[in-house]
């Protein structure tokens, strides 16, 4: 398994940033299993993003799963900004995931060149920006995978400075998501996105979500499912023991890779 | 010369986060120089900000430096931010330069442990962050350099929306600065934080600053050297030929070093 | 947990060379049993030794224990040298792990000042190096934890110009060992070590052996644990189900780090 | 310029290695050039061969000559090898450049396809490496640049047990060439490929030597130049003023990239 950092200016974000890749192209002489791999069918690219206080790094227990998956894994930095694209002319997070780094990989890897083959998952913070930046950009990626996902849209709209919700206060989520009394009419809040996809005739990713009984996210999980259900969106959608934990993601990034390869 | 990487949770950005350092503690032995000189005087450690669009990394020019002037430096990542604290709870960029990282590093490696050997530097929008930083903090800070700095609070003060300044627009600077029409009463003008300083009886870090006669920011810097003359605070301030670019830079921190060292 | 990566000059390799570590020093504000743990007590330091194939790389299992166990870890890497001096005057992979790499981690960091808080394991080639690397610099390192060590002193003694033996041909082995005719009577052999520290009335670093009833070096690890015995050297050994795998080592590195700490 | 590290495992050398890359494919939105220079020709690929003492790291001046040839800059590891094969079997430096590390860039950059824009260069130890594996390899490389290159094969050559020369002991010599009182007759001197290639009818690749009419090397580069002349094998050979240091190497890497672009 090859560990690949990239370091590249970033027009999103106007500044040099850093991202990480784990890319099952080379092949061991002493695991025959990874040329025959190889050489009978192109791996897809997952793109995964971090949740809330993480970062662009590979967790080691992927490293076995892209082996075992033929997938390879592209880890950016979300610098706890949800993935989105703020009012703020450095801090097109969201076009940097959807646009700018998947035109990069595809230019300098040659990999994720169809829909295909372009995959995104992610975890909590991750999950929500793994959903929103697959239905910003339905022609890009084919499948989404979503785990624990802070679909907290409902709940910071209409925040006012000295609240704070859970991870951050007013101003944190103002920044992240704009204006706070408009959010669920913009293109932030993924079931926005969801209905103009719907209404363009977009070819909508296919969703897996998976969220622990004892997650605190769980009734939010719940309600973006059953948002989907409504509009006839079809999705894979799991409860499981467990709560907001490398435990819990650990068992279903194994099992939305299984789905995706 | 070691070359260290650091990654480590900051509390003040919530997430983790990296930097970079040249410590000139490896001897090599067929450079006998750096053994005596290791052993007759600790080095003194240099914070380094870099300017918009950079980020954390060492510049190999300064590799030379840090050895000729047996200076351990700092390279932290500001990500844009002119190294500020925001009201966005997981941006205070300020406190993590100031407080947070001089923390670390004194407890990790044993040095800057001492006003005296604890300096900050930078460059453009570093140049700022390191007056405004030193002076944020003049009981940790004995020294100060500002090559080219971006003094931009007269001019930043009072935009509004819809306007564009240099390099961002008017949500950049608010992101940045907080309410840009309380800006030069506030603690992230060096001016309002001098005459703090004054006011307290704090003993002012030495200042070094240098600009080009060709640079977009020479005004902003002879305005800002004025103002520290009026109000009687001593600065050893240069203007030399050359533009916003690295060539100036290399000479001139070539030249902060040796007046640091 | 920080993740540190240092580049620095070795003179015993004469070149530049990487190393990796985990410091658990990055005291999270959402995790106040960090900031216990280390005013209580100061953290100890292990180096970890990688097998054949491996590198000086943090496994991710051991961040964790790094944490509960509060440990420092460091990576050197051994580029299948098996971690010994050879007659090569750019070679000194012996010294560099035993004298060099400990010295530049104790004056870099202030870690592992004493023979109490530094201690040395390995897994393999790395288990062969920990018990080598110990018993070479008995008043350096306080323990030692060796998993299905590679103690193949018996079997590639005497080989010739044209043989292999599993992972190395003859020129390989005389490159790492030094001639193989004169191994056995060669502080290369960890029992020659051994009698010497016995003769000079050496305190023998504390032992701690394990290995998988399905290794393929299960009766070489047996072998040495006998020879201990037959010395009068105390040691932990203990033989599990388990075979030559991460999965073993995993479970075997956490109890040799609670055994340690 | 993208800066990228890669981490891979290497079947020649048995284990996980890494390199550095230089890639000028990430466009600054704020430097127009960047984008019409990469659709107007595809840039080209030069392995860069470090001197003894050094490793796989690119330099930063080269960082701008790699911006302004428009070249892609891969950084191996040579580890004080002098990048031949040896006898041992995982040290096999030479094939791991000119064969492995090839067939890597090229499967995983879509670099390097062609003989017309892959080359090699490097310094010192490393100029001799860019000979050697050019000449060894004429298929593959269509360029070498070697400067202050350590072409030692006759001062080396019978060497015993006992003496040193310059950088290194008999045994630090008979490891990375192999028997040294047949050294001059092996592959491993480039004189002998030559003549193999002229005797196959081989197209040499085209060659560029420089040397610093200070530099301890310089009878060493005139005598293999007299070599390339006296068999008729066309050569751009340069003396300058300068030793063997980096002031010459950035002066002579610059005109190296400017003729190979």
């Amino acid at each position: 398994m090859a560990v690949i950092r990239v370091e590249f200016f970033s027009n999103c974000l106007i500044r040099q940033v850093a991202f990480e890749m784990f890319v099952p192209n080379d092949f061991r002489d002493d695991v025959p299993r990874q040329h025959e791999q190889y050489y009978k069918r192109k791996c897809k690219t997952v793109f995964v993003l971090h949740g809330f206080k993480g970062w662009g790094k590979g967790w080691t227990h992927m490293y076995e799963l892209a082996d075992k998956y033929n997938l390879a894994l592209v880890f950016p930095s979300g610098e706890n900004h949800f993935y989105l694209d703020t009012e703020d002319s450095a801090g097109k997070y969201g076009t940097f995931i959807g646009v700018e780094l998947v035109d990069y990989i595809r230019r300098t890897f040659g990999l994720c060149s169809s829909r295909d083959d372009t995959y995104i998952s992610g975890l909590s913070m991750g999950g929500f920006g793994a959903l929103r930046t697959g239905f910003a950009y339905p022609d890009t990626f084919g499948k989404i995978a979503a785990l624990s996902s802070a679909l907290i849209m409902h709940e910071i709209c209409g925040m006012k400075p000295g609240e704070f919700y859970q991870v951050g206060n007013y101003y944190y989520f103002r920044n992240c998501f704009g204006d706070l009394d408009k959010l669920l009419e913009s293109d932030n809040n993924p079931e926005t996105l969801i209905k103009k996809n719907i209404k363009q005739g977009k070819n909508i990713p296919e969703i897996f979500m998976a969220c622990g009984t004892d997650d605190f996210l769980l009734a939010h999980n719940k309600r973006f499912y059953d948002f989907l259900i409504t509009h006839n969106v079809k999705a894979e959608y799991i409860e499981d023991n467990g709560g907001h934990d490398m435990e819990f993601w650990n068992k279903y990034f194994a099992k939305s890779f299984e789905w995706m390869a």
